[in-house]
């Protein structure tokens, strides 16, 4: 392919909404105005969906100002889709595509984004129309393989850690057992960002159940007993993906009805039925008075308060390097974030197969050797993510008890 | 009694964590070390709990760095409480506060509170023993009587605010219909602070029930097929104290296991249940494929990003402003906040039984004809509290949208 590659540009957002995705967004459509090469740039709305039925908009004239506000909200600006689209599905765009004069396509998205650019892209080989295809990675989840981290996990984790200061002061003020559950049906990187929440010693959560290590009820009684025991009050964080030694998901094993989505999965978001069976199964099994459980849900994922700067900047990096492989160097592939010294992130351009329909979990050695919570290498891992400003935990009254009278 | 009343002084924190109910102590204590007459700085340890047991610390020596930091942590420093004393709790109370010479007492809480501090003084009256007692008061509910507002409500309302702004904008990006549950028993101030999120007509929330208003089933399924049919999606909020026409809780009605307190309240935070029972009822009676619920639970009151500056100085002001009376005017009561101009707020002393032991509900003018949401009043009354650096909504995408080819 001859670097002179002209055409129009289509971006497009998929899956669920993080809280940095419209910088991506941005990034890439400040970045494509840069090249005399990308004639008009378009967007899909509601991801791959809007490309099959042609509803796509011109972003060529969207100021900047709108672009500045529109990289400060949540969840994807252009809209998205739960599709996951088959070879005949990807037949259908590679059409459209074609039809718009479309050579540079990106998608903003987890590993299926990628998967949907590979078989685009060889649709377009087959038929000898040139066409560049860029993934740029999002995901909550962190689940990614080949990048150090994923744009929208450090928000999302952000918000997790957040959330965890207030609700393990909240906790200490008035004691009991608090049980919260976390987005993460494969990966526990959320779930394990609430560790980040603690100062003191005996700060909360004081338990962390992720799904890469098997979850026990007798443990998990026998876990939250021993703590309660030692600091009259217990906090947990538990993925939403927990599940036993045979891989049978928590939430389906406590949890009376479940619901399954079109592609079998248990339901496990949008539900406080597992955080319920837990609490209950607490209840049922320790003479503890207040058991109490939340369920995070939607909250962790589109909480714009919680946008970590780095996040932010990294976010609006990838959508700039994507258009840039694209555009500049003709190149398709998903871009990919690594770090480099403590804390700064560099980014390479790898082939789309490399990175899609591959899920990446919590390495060995950010679990602790109970499988009930996290080590100081996941701490030193997450910290710089979350932004200069974050603060873990809380001050507490130095003062002296005085005397007793009575 | 003279001005020359002198002697220690105890402050205690009661009821449910606020985010900005440490400044209420930290103003309280600021201002006591300005009086000549106020000798030790006492607090005590879970609240009303610590000082029937003794458990008090003396908060003179505490530095104003750390009372600086305490001042930006939510959840109560000195511990909290659920004890809600009886007159022989109370006497109990007056022996210890007695035997300490304890002279000006402070209770930072709810109704409750005032309560408390109303039988202690007729407790030291009886016995023709000096003391000041002043109530401070805090609540996420913002149910007090004479209060234009109370301190710890905006914060809260703020989480649900922003909260709202991004589940809305996930909503519109993956459709269906979102259903959260928000704190308030009997006041829906808390749940009504989601309209907020607004900017654009179509913004959600679009339905709001309140504790003020009978919930009825059916019109519920009437409501959300009406915006769904409209809009393709919808978002609702409920008040976990939503009850039907004959004061029964939706919470008991749809949800099949409810756990009771020791007063004989159903459990209505920490639990999933109703919201889940919400959108199984949905589920049910639609055939509305997405349909989602989540519960804020305990986040809502302890989320430190999202106190309110306006929230974090008045209640400062509050805890200030009790001291003033207590040590310069001799005055026992209740400091209530007074909304004057748009926006300030102005301090008043108010006798305790004037606010003991009574709720207030959202007034009439504040909730819409058919009691399914709000009104602009509400939204004028909310939007000064929330702090300058609120913005309801988010930026869209203005582009427009290209010819179709094929």
């Amino acid at each position: 392919m001859s670097k002179t590659l002209k055409g129009n540009m289509l971006i497009a957002q998929g899956g669920g909404p993080t809280a940095v995705i419209n910088c991506s967004l941005a990034g890439a459509v400040k970045e494509a105005k840069e090249y005399a090469n990308i004639e008009r740039i378009y967007g899909a709305v509601n991801g791959v969906n809007g490309i099959v039925n042609e509803n796509i908009v011109d972003l060529s004239g969207e100021t900047e100002g709108n672009m500045e506000q529109i990289c400060r909200s949540p969840a994807s600006a252009l809209l998205s889709t739960r599709d996951k689209p088959d070879e005949e599905y990807c037949g259908k765009i590679f059409k459209v595509l074609k039809a718009h004069n479309i050579r540079f396509f990106f998608y903003i998205g987890g590993n299926d984004s990628s998967d949907t650019l590979r078989i685009v892209k060889e649709f377009a080989d087959k038929e000898d129309y040139d066409i560049i295809t860029v993934h740029i990675p999002k995901t909550v989840d962190n689940d990614l393989v080949l990048n150090d981290h994923t744009p929208g996990y450090p928000s999302a984790a952000r918000f997790v850690a957040e959330a965890f200061v207030g609700l393990d002061l909240d906790n200490r003020s008035l004691p009991g057992v608090y049980i919260a559950v976390i987005m993460g049906r494969h990966a526990g990187f959320l779930t394990a960002a609430s560790a980040l929440a603690g100062r003191y010693p005996d700060d909360g959560p004081h338990l962390i159940y992720l799904p890469e290590r098997p979850f026990s009820e007798s443990d998990f009684v026998k876990d939250v007993k021993e703590i309660y025991n030692r600091y009259g009050r217990c906090v947990v964080a538990v993925s939403e993906g927990a599940q036993d030694k045979h891989g049978t998901p928590i939430a389906a094993k406590l949890a009376e009805e479940v619901e399954k989505d079109p592609h079998g999965n248990i339901q496990l978001s949008g539900s406080g039925s597992l955080a319920d069976a837990l609490s209950g199964h607490i209840k049922e099994n320790t003479d503890i008075g207040r058991v109490r459980a939340d369920t995070f849900g939607y909250l962790q994922r589109s909480f714009r308060m919680c946008a970590s700067p780095v996040d932010r900047r990294e976010a609006y990096d990838v959508g700039q390097k994507a258009v840039y492989y694209a555009a500049d160097k003709n190149q398709s592939g998903s871009v990919t974030i690594n770090r480099a010294g403590s804390y700064a992130a560099e980014y390479k351009l790898v082939q789309l197969e490399a990175v899609a329909g591959k899920t990446k979990v919590m390495p060995d050695e950010f679990i602790n050797d109970k499988g009930n919570g996290i080590t100081g290498e996941f701490v030193k891992y997450l910290r710089p993510l979350l932004g200069k400003d974050f603060v873990s935990g809380a001050a507490r009254i130095r003062a002296e008890k005085i005397k007793k009278k009575l």
